[in-house]
Order: structure tokens, then sequence, then C-alpha cells
């Protein structure tokens, strides 16, 4: 999927680190390689002996640290940071990450990566006894359960709140005295731990972040997991034993860089299997494969080495695409001017092109770019997408929540097929999927989450099962 | 070549057009895909009834057009713009293009892509005679030896100039009443016609611009011509008969978009065929073919399918790099921290590798890259060189001017191979470049420039000439 | 009191409106009537039916609100705006009001002026229940207060917070539907009320704004009022009876703007009295009378006319002054390169000058220009302090908590003389003062508070009556 | 007059340093103190050891000169520096000077304040000989002229270029190993030279600049002279013989700082003496004087004094207008919504107003501030204008060139009068001002210039004589 017109969208990525001089440095450079998880918001908090100092702000990592001198305030030898993607109008500096908060009793600060199910009966909840929140973030939410809960101890009360708190989550966390990460019990997003050669700690929302800091992957943070990191060490405890493992599929197929490994499966050499077992189950015949550049072109070269026909470059993508671009006005879009992604003449002209994309959301993308490359000539154009047809909204941390966006919903593959154009389509079977990525935990679907595909949540929705009715409704009125 | 240490950069990238109401706005879109010749800074001056208004800033052109209203400014039927690569520590506004001019008799813009191999001393000249120079930059001069021809009628005048200045350029001129282009007898900068499908005339240093802006190929300007384009049409004529081609063969290689087409080689098929070449001349055993992102992906994907060797994302760029970023410190770089380029650790480990880059300049970046992927547990890297070794400096218009950068200048192929760490290394001869792009014009070497590979310049040095000389004795003094 | 080296800094500015279509707008100028009163963050929030929206920054208001577009997204009828004072450190946005809070049962807005004096202890007190603050301000601690309060009704809610706070304080708040204005119960800090001609209901810091928006004076608001106005009109109620008026004396001297009139009595008026007065306290023979611009300029010229020495233009203050300034250097400065403020050496040359300023706090800025004056060739300087002299803090809103600052605390009017240079000095007795101004409210002073001169406190001073007693021993160990 | 809507314009001032080390800091300093004489955009240009670096932009000179680094670039014990008020729409920062050229020969800046009056025809005549021009700032010229002039010795050149251009002028220029400044024959515009402790040689439009960087006055430049400061000292020269003192009368009306002296008379007193005759020449009974700030407050206080009426604050400036302030619309301004300027309505209440200005351009802000005293409930409201009706445009560097804009030039006194809304309105004559000035120069008007107030011009117009006819015909068919 180019991101011409984005639709899928993850909320966040973490990155926190424990015990090195340069902390939030190496904070800067973690999140940098997680920025693909989050463009809109970036924040850095560091603990410099059990004081906290944070900046905060909108835009991508480099706007927000804008020089050394944002960062060498940041002193300390922990830091925990965030990048986070907000849905456009909330653009609110109020929302971004991490929240740093200061009591009279220390310094906490707090990260997330998820989206919660409960949220909005917990907020009203917790506001009619008296809370106060600062943000429309789910985020803060954890931190008013924390400090109303009655058990003795720090730990103890996160892990009250913890059990409180239903749906997708990914907390990192920095108290005076520790980092602490935590993972729903079903595991929906990836958060993984390293050790840099110098001993410090490292805690990230992707594999990549740990390589890019020179760090060795020690383990994955386990669904139902908190782990608590400190002068003294790494301690891994369980805030419930109610676990089964639900890995978000959308990671391997579209979020996640290609370089990052989750749950030991990299992600780039799921994407080519995903292409190879899709060139098994949709064959045709043609002159090239083409990959909808960036993300589908590790499907698009399985798929070409698996049927044998040559992979070209026939699409291009602008690589200085700012978010503050100007657009084509109505008028010179219909006379042909792009952006973002051209079709590559001198390559598809006269010519039978397979086209690779990981996924279609609305339909509207994949139109654009079958028309792209028949107005460049292109003979035929077979579209085949690296995974199966999104039917259903995500509630634990992706950006869709109503059905009416999704075109798969509403329409089957032939009707979806003449709505973009494409002389043929097919998508990856849901068991192609579950095979392309081979885990196999002891759970349904071998340890992944395949709601988006085939509505089957594996946790109750709570908030949302009036909303999520209602989208069924609305799916019954478009049949 | 990863840009991590980007060494080869090209001058300038030119877009124009004359005959739409929103000539301006295409203007930008045409130039945003010209960005990847020149990211320091851009222009745009439109013309609106002969009066000429201009923009220009340093910056990509996205900082330079933050919003409509500049844009908005720009009223007219015709426009010309630049993007600009400028050597660091010269950034200043003041070199920034189009120059535009406000005659008296009236106005007048210039843009330029090139280098000048006289300039110095016709700059000396004219100043010696009163001439008055607000830049240093060579576009300038033409615009004194304009205007002091004593030829009757501008066009005259023009071609004055046009056989006075010596060197590689590719001028893009406005007038008050016709846009302007010319290119010099050897034709070293690529620069091509097309039409919009509302009438429009279109001037573009590459072919992407033209698609991108929905125009169809007309010709490619070529060398010695000046095309002249006003309300009555198009009008090619010759400044000079003196003519050969010597396309420069860095474009192929590195510096166009894989979508363009030049001399009507698509750039694409052009590199993938390098690959092919290579792999002919070069072959090895091994596990996988990897490309360093992201100028070499097509040779290293021709190298793949002629070797039968898969083709596989052992190195991943991040797509967020800013030009503004923060640097690791030495000491975090020691301690293992990267920040644009990683080595898939999933993907590489164990395994023999065969990296494709598109050349070597100083060996610094192959030297990173091949240790990246070695760290990441390569067990062999073998480097593959899509293009012969670089021996000699550029003077039209590459900013590589001393030989002491080169390292292929200095060191045999066996010392490189050892600087850079890698098990074995070979580079692309030059029949096999040359075959590979597959020119067949009526002059050497197929009509490219192989000046940087062998030193056979296709024109006199002229100001050069000195400096030519001291760079070969620089090399005795490295024997 | 020039603000080369300002020392008094009012904590803040507060303006709101109730039933006009363009209330943003006009919060907006009414705002920067009142920007001399703050100068480091801005903030509005309007109401539009119930719903509220804010946009608030560090900076001048005019920094904050670029353009128009910052004000036509805060639609709707009603708005508060505030500009605030901050202590250099803590320049954070969060710190900048109105605070804006969404509850589930409706949004809430609040902005403040003043000091409390129970803040420490009620927030400690807040946290140990639960309570989340997410600034450092003492605002938060009310809306905390009030979303605890067990009452019945909003308004009960309100008087009960109200009556829990102790020290300085103007409230203006925003519900979904009415504005509400609260004042101390000593009236400390100003607060008024107007109506435009459209029926508009109008509250600000000072009386000046009601002129800029054309609003007419109805009342001030009273020790001990809320006042509530909504679409029904206006309600006056006493959240409490135990009142007495303590206005604070050096918003007459020095805060605030010469055409505001404070309990009825004109700001510029008033200061000319205290010049008069000064006059004939402390007359001397001299050539000519200078104040020190700004604020100082009544003052004088009171002075001079009761003197009836010639008022002359001594000293010039550069309007250019900016914030981000470049200062000189220590070697620059030792030269005699000034910035600010400049005497007139065609004017004082070989003159005895009356210097007229209207305090001193630390003496360093009345000894530099004493200094300027003798540089620029007078011969001699008499100082007039039209205030008596500054020995106690002030913990009702005034940024000086110390009193090892205060010169006068420490030193006796023969040795403040002697350190700034003056040939004599001379302040305005307390009962010079309390006669300037006139006011005749049945309270001690006649209803002005005096203790930054004598130390009588018209409140018991909670959190800070342990640091005030360190004070008093800081004073003694300077004895 | 209240820059409310400001109407005259002063085109520059011009600062420069010899023989410091920190020469481009100081050059800052006195820089800031000329900002009154152009606001829209800054520059300086510094030399060391012959070698030029410059630095300009639009806006303030705190905003074009942001922070330390951008002086820490322009090294070397020389600088120059210039700050301009340019015409709106042609905010170009191509037009700010310094200019800064770089010649095979040598490096060269140079900065102009004025107007000349053959600058069209020169241009148009260098241009047909091959100059190329590239701003449209007359100050290019001199530089054309000097580097085609024949003469064998620089000096020489500047001589023969400063005898060739016409109008009002003063040049400051910079060449490799000198600081040259030459003044027109008329010395319209004023330019003095002081001298630090150290010894380094300072130029500067104003006397203040001199002041304000701890310089000692040595002397004025000269009608006619061109001035030489180089290592060896200073040298005083004459460019022409032919000179007559004719100095702008508006400097001392209304540009120049009070803290300046111009020809020796110090601008405060002159200003101040300018209010006494006026109130000798228009005697009136009235409760109080108030003056227009800030520029008619010496002439206010002039007045009170010498008539006995009390001077009072009735009109309030707010120092925070920022120049991208938003503006009320036209209901807010209908509504009584002001901005600026705000009268006092403690204090004008029920009183008969004096209310002194030092001129009339349009009578727009005249007929407001009457109109706002009023609405402050000023029971009468007399003007006095400290200065003759300004009845003929300027051509020496005041930006008022047709005599449309001037209300006093097509209406008679009574007329004005009607037009403002004033009880009564009275100018200071032609005499008055001359004798307030008191300057005693063998020359008309005892060394000013008088023609905006009675059209004699002491130079031939040149390119403006058919302009100068033409008002005068719009003027007749205004009668």
């Amino acid at each position: 999927m180019s991101n011409e017109v984005r639709s899928l969208n993850e909320e966040c990525g973490v990155f926190g680190i424990w015990g090195h001089p340069d902390a939030s440095r190496v904070t800067y450079f973690g999140l940098h390689s997680l920025q693909h998880r989050g463009q809109e918001g970036a924040g850095i908090v560091s603990n410099d002996s059990g004081k906290l100092n944070g900046t905060r702000g909108l835009g991508l990592l480099s706007e927000v640290f804008k020089d050394e001198r944002h960062l060498n305030q940041l002193t300390g030898h922990a830091a925990i940071g965030h990048v986070r993607y907000a849905t456009a109008g909330t653009g609110s500096v109020d929302n971004i990450q991490p929240f740093l908060f200061k009591f009279y009793d220390g310094d906490f600060a707090l990260a997330h990566n998820g989206n919660l199910t409960n949220a909005k009966s917990l907020r009203k909840t917790l506001e009619q006894n008296g809370a106060i929140f600062h943000s429309n973030s789910d985020t803060e939410i954890l931190m008013h359960l924390i400090r109303r809960s009655q058990k003795e101890t720090l730990c103890e009360r996160m892990k009250e709140a913890l059990n409180t708190v239903k749906g997708g989550f990914a907390y990192l966390m920095m108290t005076k005295d520790s980092m602490v990460a935590a993972l729903d019990p079903n595991g929906f997003r990836p958060l993984s731990i390293g050790q840099m050669v110098n001993g410090a700690y490292v805690v990230a929302s992707e594999t990549c972040a740990l390589e890019v800091v020179g760090a060795t992957f020690i383990q994955d943070v386990n669904p139902g997991e908190i782990i608590t990191i400190n002068d003294e060490g790494l301690t891994v405890e369980q805030f419930t034993k109610d676990t089964q493992h639900a890995i978000c599929s959308m990671e391997y197929i579209y979020f996640a860089r290609p370089d990052s490994n989750i749950a030991g499966v990299n992600v780039h050499s799921a994407r080519k299997n995903m292409g190879r077992i899709l060139a098994q189950e949709a064959e045709i015949d043609a002159d090239m494969v083409v990959g909808v550049p960036n993300s589908s072109l590790s499907a698009a070269s399985g798929y070409a080495e698996e049927s044998g026909i040559p992979y070209e470059m026939g699409l291009v993508k602008n690589q200085y695409v700012a978010r503050t671009f100007i657009q084509p006005t109505q008028e010179l879009r219909e006379q042909g001017v792009r952006m973002k992604l051209s079709a590559v003449r001198g390559v598809v002209a006269g010519k039978r092109v397979i086209m690779v994309d990981d996924s279609i959301v609305r339909g509207t993308t994949s139109r654009r770019i079958v028309n792209l490359l028949k107005e460049a000539g292109a003979k035929e154009v077979h579209v085949r997408i690296a995974s199966p047809p999104l039917r259903y909204p995500c509630f634990y941390g992706i950006d869709i929540q109503t059905r009416k966006e999704l075109i798969a919903a509403n329409h089957s593959v032939e009707e979806i097929r003449e709505v973009i154009g494409a002389d043929s389509l097919s998508f990856l079977s849901e068991d192609g999927l579950i095979h392309a990525i081979g885990l196999n935990f002891d759970a349904p679907y071998s340890g992944l989450c395949m709601a988006y595909f085939n509505g089957d949540y594996p946790t109750p929705l709570y908030d949302y099962e009036e909303h999520y009715q209602a989208t069924l409704k609305e799916k019954m009125s478009f049949l």
C-alpha cells in the first residue's frame, strides 16, 4: 500500500533505556528507527537521579528535537520515548507522550502503544470520582488507576491498574528508580528487550530499534508480563496468568519495518513468504511483477521468485514527499499531474503487469495505481494482494474503527476488481497468511489476531460492543 | 551508493512550461520530481503577460514554497523553475536560481544546469570591463554576455553568448515573450521537451518530470540546439554545428530517476542491464544478492535475475532521514549506534552475501556497509560495483573536482577490497557499461562521456587545464 | 523603573466576554491591552454552544496568535483569555492558561491572576487522595477542589472551593453555559466589569481593556464576590462575607497601565499625585526633572509641576527592544555600549538633574541610570523615588519572595544612595503614598496593601509562614 | 504623529566602524539605536583582513540577527551596517543593504540613505551599455559608476561617481582596506563621525548611535565631503566645492531620535522650542496639554511650559504593537475596538484639551485621535501642529512623492480643521520652525530644506521634474 492515501495507521512506538550515560541520545536514535509507527508527535523523558525531565512536540522526531540543545537538557542515565500517530484534528501537544507527572512523592512518566476497549467507561467512572484528565488520550487512565489504587507498593498498584484496563496495550513507564514495561494479555503489540555492550537495558516496540542502537536481543515482553528494570537488573513478573497470544497480523503485513523480528519471525521474510504463497494460490501469466513501493516490495519479490516472472521497477515513489506538500488542484489532477507515485512508462508500456500490494482498505489507492499503470501503457494489470480482505474494524490500536471505510466489508472480490479497474484480482487466503508467517503458539490461528479478516476478536469489546453492533448494522444497510 | 556519505552530487534540475493558466503550480510539481537533482535551494519565476515574478529560497522545494500563497503570487501562463545543489558553505540565497533581471527594456530570467570550463576567465574579463556580479555562480556570465553582445536581435545575442561559454550546460531562459532552452555541443546534461493535453510545452531535465505533469514526450534537446517556445509554437535552431554526443554516464549509473529515459534509454532498464552484465563478468557463488538502497536496487535485481541467486532485502534505509538530523557521537557510533542504514540480521546472518552498489567514491561508505553486514552475521560479503572505477574528476557539472577524494584514482582493486573489508570486489568493465546502456550515436563510446573512468575528456578543459594537471601530479605523489 | 533589569513582575492578566458573535477576537484585543501584565505566554478559550476550544502558547499574544486562522478556529459567542508572566526556567506551555478541561459532563476552562498562600499544602493533600496535576501552576488546585466538592450545584461547588483557597486571586472561569468571575476576600488584584454597545458583558483585569474594546464600565468585582454571567444576564453573589479591602499598592505605583482606573482612581493621576507629594516632601533645587521611561513619566511630570522645575527628556528608551535581543559583552559594556536606555547628552550635560523613578528593587538599575546621566555630563543627580522603600516580599502575586533581593530590606537610605551613586536620595513616605492614591475604604491604610513597605500582611501566610520567618532571619544575618 | 497610520517614512540609517576587534557587534548595537529610521530590513558587512562577509534579511534587526551565531560569523576589525525602510510590496531581500560585491580585484560593500533624482536616467543609460542590475534600489547605480570610471585610483573613481549622482545621499562604503563616507552637496541627510575609547572610528546617521556605543562626537560629515578611514586614520576631502546646506527639516520635526544632535542642535530641544513658539503663535485657553505619543511629547511639554497649562497623559500607546498584529474588523472598529492608541477617560473627561502633534499628512490619523479624545469625554479638542502644513512632495529620501496624499496641499487650514473634527487648529509658522531649530548656516532658511512646506527645492529635480509638474497639475484639478 502506497501512502498516497494512507488508511491504516499504527498508533505508536515506544523506546526506553536504563543504564547509559547518554540515555536520551540513544533514545533519540531508537525512536528514529520507529518513526514509521507514528509521525504526528514525539517526546522523550529522561531520568537524572530520580528527577525526570521531558520534551515533547508535534511533528517528526527531527522537528521536535531540532538540535543538540534539545537533547542536552535531557540529562540522566535512563530515558523513555514515544512516537505518536494522531488522527487528524486532534493535533494538540497535550496528547503527545510520554506524559510526565510531578507528584509530591516522586516523578512519573508514561508512554503507551495500543488502544483500550474500556477506556470510555473507566474515564467516566474516574471523573465521577473527582479525577481530572488533561488530554483525550487513553493513556492517562492508567495513571489515575495507579494513583488511586489502595495497594501497598507501587508495583502492586501497577499490577492492579494493568488488570483493570482492557484491550491492546504496551506500556513503558519511568519512575524515579526504575523503568517498567508491560504488555496486554494477548500481546497484540510487539515489545522487545535488548542489552547494549555497556550493559544498559533497552526496551523497544520493534527489534529494528535494538539493532540501530547496537543492542543484542534478549527476549520479547510476553503477554501479561510486567518487567521492571533498575540498577539491580531486570525482573520479569506476570500481572495476570490469563493470557493467550493474538499478535496483530497487520504488524507482519504492513506496519513493522522489514528488518524487525516479531516473535522471532523476520518481517521481510514473512512478507516474501506471503508473496510466494500468493503466487501459488493466484498464478497468472504475465511479463513482469511490480511491487507497490515501499511496503510491498518484499511480497512482490517473493511472488516474482516463486512464479519465475521477472521483478521490475514499474512504479517509482518520490522520496521527497513532505507532510506539508502543496497538492495538485482537481483540474491539474485531471490533466494527469501526479505527485508521489509514478508509473515507469519505459518499463511497463505494452506489458502484462502483476501488481503486488500488501492490502486494500478503501480501494481508492489501488484504483489510482492501476490507472497509473494503464496510462503508462500497461496492457494488462493483475492485482495480487498479499493479505486476505480487510472486513472488520480493529479495536486494539489500528486506526480503523468503522466498517464503512472498508471496501471488502461491503463488496465481493469481483466487485472490488471492477472498482479498481484491474484485469484480475486475488487476495492471499487466511491460511496462506498464517502459514507464511509461521508462528506456532498454542492459540487460535497459531497466535495471530485475524479479527480484521474474519471478525473473530480474541477479547470482549467492552465499550466498543455497541459500536461494533452498529457497524454490523451499517453493513446491512449496504447490502 | 547510499547517501550516508554522499559524495557525488548533481548540480541542478530545471523545469519550464509555456501556455498553461496554472504555470507556476505545474512547475512546482515538475520540480518536485527533479528534487533528487538538488536539495539545497529552489526557485520559480513566472511570466504574467511579459512581467516576470519570482520566488526562491534555501532548502527543499516544500520548504521554499510552504503554502499556496507562495504559488498564488506567481501568476501567468508561463514559468521556469530550478532546484539546486550547492557545495557546503556557499549556502546563500543569492546563488539560488532562476536569476531574475529587470531591465529597462524587459524582464529576463535564467536557470542553468551544468558547469562551465571557462567561467573564471570570462568573469575576470567581464569585470575588467565594468561588469558587476552578484553571485558566485557561473550562471550570471551568460546574462552579461547576452547584454553586451552587439548583435541585432535577442536571439542572435543568445547564440553568440552560447558560443562563448564552454563546458557542460543546459540553460532555460524566460524573456518577456518566450521561453528558450539550450544545450551544450556535447549534450552532457539531459534536457527533454514534452507537451501537455492542453497544448502547453514543457521543458525538463528528466523525462520523469514530463510524466509527473501528464505531458507527452516530444523530443530531447540535442547538442548545440537552442529551442524557442512562444505563443507561435516551438522553433528549433542550432547555435553551433560543431557537436558530438558525450552524455554523462553517471546520469545512467546514479543521478537520474529510474523512471526517466535519457536519449531514449530507460534508466532502470539500463541499470538492470549493468547488473546483468556484472553478473556475467563477475560471477560468484553465494546465498543472496543484496542491493544498497535506494539507487542500486535495479542493478541488484538484474544481478539476481542473471545469476539465479535470490534477491533479498538485507539492507534497510530509514525513510525519515532529515537534513537536520542530530548525529550519533563518536562514542555511540563505536557502541554500534546506526542511523540511516541497517543490515537485516534475520536475513543475512550466516549467509554469503553479494552486495551490489552503483559506485565507489571514497570507499568509506562501502566499508561501512560491508561492516554492517558482517556485524549482522553475514558469513561472506562480496562487493559488486555496477560501474567501472571512478578515477578522474568531472568538470561538466558533477561535484568532484579533485582526484584526491577518489579511492580508485590512487589504489588498485585489490587495495580497495582490503580497505572496504570485502571478501571479493569486482567492478563492471567500461565495455560492459557502454553495452548495458546501449546508445549508438556516431561518437566515441557510442555517445557517452567516460571521462571519470578513463580521463578521456571530450572537450578542452580551459580554466581547469592547470587544475587537472595538478590533480595528475597529486596522483604521482601517491604512487 | 526601566525594565533594563526588571525586577518586579506581575503574574497575569485576564479578559473575558459573554454575548458577542466575534468573542475570541474581542478577547484578543482586550488581552492585547493587558500585555504589560504578562509577556511569557497567552491563551484564549472560546465557548461555541457549550463546546470549548482553546489555543495557548509561549510568547507575546501576537506570537501565539500569528494570524487570522488562529482566531477563526475559536468560534462562539463567549471567550476568556489570559496573559501570563512566568518565572525563568518554567517556560513550559503546560503552564499557560486558560486551562481547558474536557469532562464527560461538560467542558470547563479556568484562568487565574494571583498567588495562593496555601497552594503547597492543598496540592499535597489532593495528591495523597489520588489527584493528578499536570502543571506546576497553582491554578489547577481550584479545579480539583471544585470537582471533588460534594455540593449539589456547580455554583455551590465553586463557592466551597473559593473558600478553601487562600491568598490573592482573581479567577475567570468558563463553563458550558456561563462565565464566572471571582475575587479573593481582600481584593488584592483588580478585576472590573463592563458592557459593550451590543450588550455583551466584559470582564478584565484592568479598565484599560474595557476602553480598548469600547465597553462601558459597570462595576469592579468586589472582595469575596462571585459573579456569574450567562444568557440571562449578570448575577452577583458573595462566596464569603469575611472581606476587607487590601488593594495591591504596586498596581498604582508600577504595574497597571496609566489609563486604567482601579477602585475608581485613575492610575496616571495617582502617579502624578505621588510625584507632587514627593516634590513637597523632598524638595531640592535643580535645573530639570527627568523621568525614567516609561513607568515613571507621570510621577516625574507631577514633580515638575509641583516644583516649578522644567520637565525634560533626559533619558530615551529604545522602543525596538526585543525579548531575544543580543546582549553586549562585558567588554563592550565597559567601553560604554548601551542598549535600551540612553541619557541625552545635549539635554543633561552640565545640569543638575532630579531623576524620578517609581521604585528601587535591587538598586542595580538605579545605579546604572545615575551612571548614564553622569557619563552624559549631568553635574548632579538627585534621585527621587515615588514610593516608599520596598522591604518585604509579596505572597499575593508579585514575583519577589525573598528579602535578600530587596536592597531596602538590608540597607539604610543613606547606604542605598551611596550604592547607586546619587547626590541625594529620597523616597515617598507611606502616608504620602496613601494620600496620593486617595482611597477611602473602611480598612487599614484606607484599603491598600502596604505589606511590601511595612510587613503588615493583611492575611495569615499559611505555607509561606516558615519561609517568611526565614527571610526575617536572613535579614538578621545582614545586620 | 502616532504611527497608527504612519505616512512619512524615512528611507534608512547607516552605521560603520573601523578599528575594533568586535566590529560587527558594535555595529549591531549602533544600528539598533537607528532602528526607528527603517524597520523593513537590516544587514551588516564586516571586513576581516580585506575579505568582506555579510548577512542581511527582512525584518527588524533582532529578527535578522537572531542569535550570537549570526554575529560571530561576521569577523573582522571593521564593519558597516544598514537599516532599511521599504515601500510595501517590494519586500525582497535583494533590496536589503549593505550590498556586497565580490570582484576579482577585491571585495566592496555599499550602504545608502537618501534618494537620487537622476536614478532613472542613469540606470537606463547604464543598462544600454551592458550593465546588469540585481535590485530595484538606486544604490547599485553608484557601484556601476565607480566600476566603469576610467580614473586611475579607486578614490578618484568614487569622486567621479559621486559627482554624477544627484539628489539626497549619504553613502557608507567598505573597501578591502578602508571605510568611506560621503554626503551630497546639500547635506540633506545627517551623517556624523565619532571615536571610541580604543580609537576606533565610528560613522552613523545620527549621533544617538555614537552615544549608544560609547563614542565621542568628532564632526559631522559636511555637504560634498568624502571621508576615508583606514589604518592610517581619517582623511577629509571634498568631491565638490559646489555645496550649500539644506538639512531636511523633517529630521528635526519627526524622524530623528530626540537624543540626537543634528548640526549641533539637540532634537528634543528643537522640538520643545517648536512647542514653545507654537504656544506663542497659537495661544488658547484650555485645561490641559496632551501630546500624541511618542514623537510629539517634546513639543507638547514645550507648549505646556510656555503656556502654563498642565501637561497630562491623555493618550496612551500600547507598547506591544507587533508588525504582524491582527487588525480589528470594520465591524469591531465601529463598536469602538481600538488597538494602538487609547485616550485616558479618567484624565480627559469633561476637559478642554490642547492636543499637540508634530505634523499632519493625510489627516486620517488626526481625525481618529481627535475622535478618541471626544469619545473619552473631552469637552473641546484644540489641535496644535508643531510644524507648518506639508504641501509638497520630497524627492530626497522621504517616502511621499505625490501631492494627492497631502491634505494640506489641497485644503485650507479651516477645511482641515473640519475634516479632523477639531474645535480649533493651528500650525507652526515657517519662521517659527526656522527660529525653533536655530541653525545659522549662510544659506536659504538658515540651512534648512523647507521644500515640503513651500516647494522651494534647493536642487533641480531631474527625473522628477515631469512628475513634479504633474503633481502641480493634480493640485489644479483639485482647485
